[in-house]
């Protein structure tokens, strides 16, 4: 990672080196990315660092806003994509990953934009098929049942297997010409051990749940070899132009205290720690779904934001994180649904649970394929609104 | 109700006055059910009063233990009987009803028998359609989608349409012969509106929480209606013969603080006042499950025992719901495919967690088909071997 430190902090007014050869960008960016001490892209500077400012628990004059999924289904000119590629090929060719990251960006007032991607493209690196099934979802033809059938896992390259994503990022970041910061993702290892498990999405995951006390051993086992995959994808991702990690624990909710100190914190911690060492001045947020009793110990990791679900409540979180963690979240994406002057009150009482400072706004979960992209536009634009007035008045 | 109050109290060495006509039991009460002035079901005296000593916070010598979805297809002689009957035909039997509901007393030491029905029995009394399909779990053709589908919902005569239910607790607290008490329970407002709505299970049911934002006045004429017959219903289950009764809430983990304050809290409290009204004596569990942040608001009601699901920290639960509540649980189910030793060590932890008064061992969620009938029996007799041994100890 020599020679690539600098890259991604996202420092607004950090100007970009002079740099031959940048002016065909991507192109000569993918060609060369195998050799970082030969080429380390540049970017337009950053003109909007409200988010990355608010991650690193400084004061602001607004809260940022962005939205989980804010590409996706629910944007016509995502379908429009969508209606000539599959899923998968929107996330592994890098101009289509940009293009439907950026589509939100153009629409709506957002602090940031967060690349197109899935968390499960960490299974397929480990060797696992995946297939996106219409109005199913995920599905693994041939799930890891056993524990014998670790041994079909493979140790990745994870620059031949995810440099697509690098490779988005970059060309995203590029096009994006500094408007909003750019934030890369992973699933977190035992979200994706559910889903490798289950093979795919779940009433109870409980095949999943099972192996935590069936195979305890084969499952740290599991969750170690895909811990060691995301933390070199994630420092690839800031190599590549990512201004903020987000590790997304969707099925957290499904352990308990004692199964989530045991089978998802060291992960976590392994995580953050590592892409710590190589990119400390990355913010990264941990978003561990329906897992309340996990936020104290969270807070106690170097995760500089924890995100919340609708199901938790601001105040009684801020009680349990301590005073030091930045908080994101958290409205009922279904109150989307609501009619707008209702959406900008339910606006309202989020901002006021979470107070105006390190508070970053988003939905307690992503978008959905049936919002109204004008209710989306009413939630944004309420928050920077409100958020700016909540500061003139206090 | 005038004339049934003393059925069900469950007071142990309560004897049956002499009852003519009795002798044909169950045949009998069926028969008369209608007239209560006419006829008062007797059963012989309770045996095992433990559950409902400890429902009522007293000390107790040893914890109770009782397992949700205990009659089930976990049990081979269960799926004996469903392989000559179809589901919902075994809920409107009662003889079929009582067999099942007996089948894990008869096999495991258990301290309480819950009778074998469905929570959609109240939709379906409400004149909606419930399927019970095989591999999937409930399906309604024709689910309540808009406001204006309200209308299609009809007022029932509780015993008419829910007769079956009274004569299955009836039924079986005879067969029951005093052995343990007998649970009698209900879904509760919230969880059945989001079925009828949603029309079976679904991922997130946001069609359900849509309706929450954007139709909060008829969703509430929804949970006004569910929460009328739901009152009469428990009554009339005491009448027949419950001793105890749980209120499930099981989608309570898709509301968020706000929403379940005006969407599900007081209709929660409308069922507990209601049912206590005529029955000031009958103990009462609530079982919000995955809602952590409604264990504060819960402990304010009038129910006796708060039910943990497996994600709750029992001594956080304790601290939030003050020292007089009872709380029930948590044992994931999942643990129960652990080998015996490690289910004896899971049950260690579940009871140092909870303490060794005011506490009713269960499991956080319900038996899964695939679960060992063995390891069902390891989980209850841990409890009743361990849970003495506290006391002793201590």
């Amino acid at each position: 990672m020599a020679g690539t430190e600098a890259i991604g902090d996202g420092d607004v007014g950090e100007e970009a080196p002079a740099n031959e050869g940048f002016a065909n960008g991507y192109t000569f960016f993918r060609s060369f990315r195998h050799e970082p001490e030969c080429f380390v892209p540049t970017f337009p500077p950053l003109q909007n660092d409200l988010l990355l400012r608010t991650a690193r628990g400084e004061a602001t004059e607004r809260t940022p806003v962005w939205m989980m999924r804010q590409a996706g289904r629910y944007l016509p000119e995502y379908q429009e994509v969508r209606s000539e590629h599959a899923f998968f090929d929107v996330v592994q060719t890098p101009e289509l990953a940009a293009e439907v990251t950026l589509q939100p960006i153009d629409r709506f007032p957002l602090d940031a934009a967060i690349i197109f991607s899935d968390i499960l493209v960490i299974p397929q690196a480990l060797g696992l098929e995946v297939e996106m099934v219409s109005g199913k979802g995920p599905h693994f033809p041939n799930p890891v049942e056993t524990p014998g059938d670790l041994e079909r896992l493979v140790d990745p390259d994870v620059d031949d297997t995810l440099g697509h994503v690098f490779d988005a990022l970059t060309l995203t970041r590029q096009e994006l010409e500094g408007r909003v910061p750019m934030i890369g993702f992973s699933g977190a290892p035992w979200t994706l051990m559910a889903y490798s498990i289950e093979g795919g999405g779940s009433k109870n995951y409980k095949q999943a749940r099972a192996w935590l006390y069936r195979h305890p051993e084969a499952a740290k086992t599991f969750l170690q070899r895909m811990t060691d995959v995301i933390v070199e994808y994630l420092v690839g991702q800031v190599d590549a132009g990512a201004q903020l990690l987000q590790v997304f624990d969707s099925w957290a909710g499904l352990l308990g205290p004692k199964t989530f100190r045991t089978f998802a914190l060291p992960y976590l911690e392994q995580i953050v720690d590592g892409v710590k060492a190589e990119h400390p001045d990355v913010p990264m947020i941990v978003f561990a779904k329906d897992a309340p009793y996990a936020l104290e110990s969270l807070a106690e990791t170097a995760y500089d934001v924890i995100s919340l679900d609708w199901t938790m409540d601001p105040q009684a979180a801020r009680l349990l994180v301590g005073e030091k963690a930045v908080l994101q979240g958290n409205l009922d994406p279904c109150a989307l649904y609501a009619a707008p002057d209702d959406i900008r009150r339910e606006v309202q009482h989020m901002l006021a649970g979470f107070g105006s400072q390190k508070h970053i706004a988003n939905l307690g979960h992503g978008m959905h394929p049936d919002h109204d992209p004008d209710h989306a536009r009413v939630f944004v634009e309420a928050v920077r609104e409100q958020s700016e007035q909540m500061r003139t008045v206090s």
